[in-house]
């Protein structure tokens, strides 16, 4: 089963790095604990609604544009046969 | 500030209501309590990410078509001169 977490952790986590950002930054400009960031990151622990757009606000990337990446990882993810140009 | 779960329980009750269905028939599919579906889909209450891929099981919809919904609504809301033809 897909794990909508587990997306949305790693569509973070690509966002931060390619910001070539710390785990300490973000979180201190989302206002949450780095531990919480991390465990959003890895899938762990889900981010409620305000977590998570405190999050995209501390990587000034708008919540559409982020859920937008999520969806096509979820296509791909759900028609795998169709994802090879999916990106 | 747009709320992720808003979008997400309005989303999921129009897809619900478009099939004709109650509460708790598709709570009872979704093997979730009928009042958790019904904060859910008010808004009130984060959808975990298994409970909201049981909902979607239960209604028959893959999920990344839902946060495909999801994603057009939150760049209406972010962008609303671009809304116009959106849907």
């Amino acid at each position: 089963m897909i794990v909508l977490r587990h997306v949305i952790g790693d569509e973070l986590r690509r966002r931060r790095q390619d910001q070539g950002r710390t785990l300490r930054d973000v979180s201190a400009a989302a206002a949450v604990s780095l531990g919480y960031l991390s465990e959003v990151e890895r899938g762990q622990k889900e981010a409620s609604s305000e977590l998570l757009a405190a999050i995209c606000g501390a990587l000034d990337v708008p919540l559409s544009d982020v859920m937008h990446s999520v969806t096509n990882h979820l296509v791909e993810a759900e028609h795998p046969r169709l994802a090879v140009h999916a990106n």
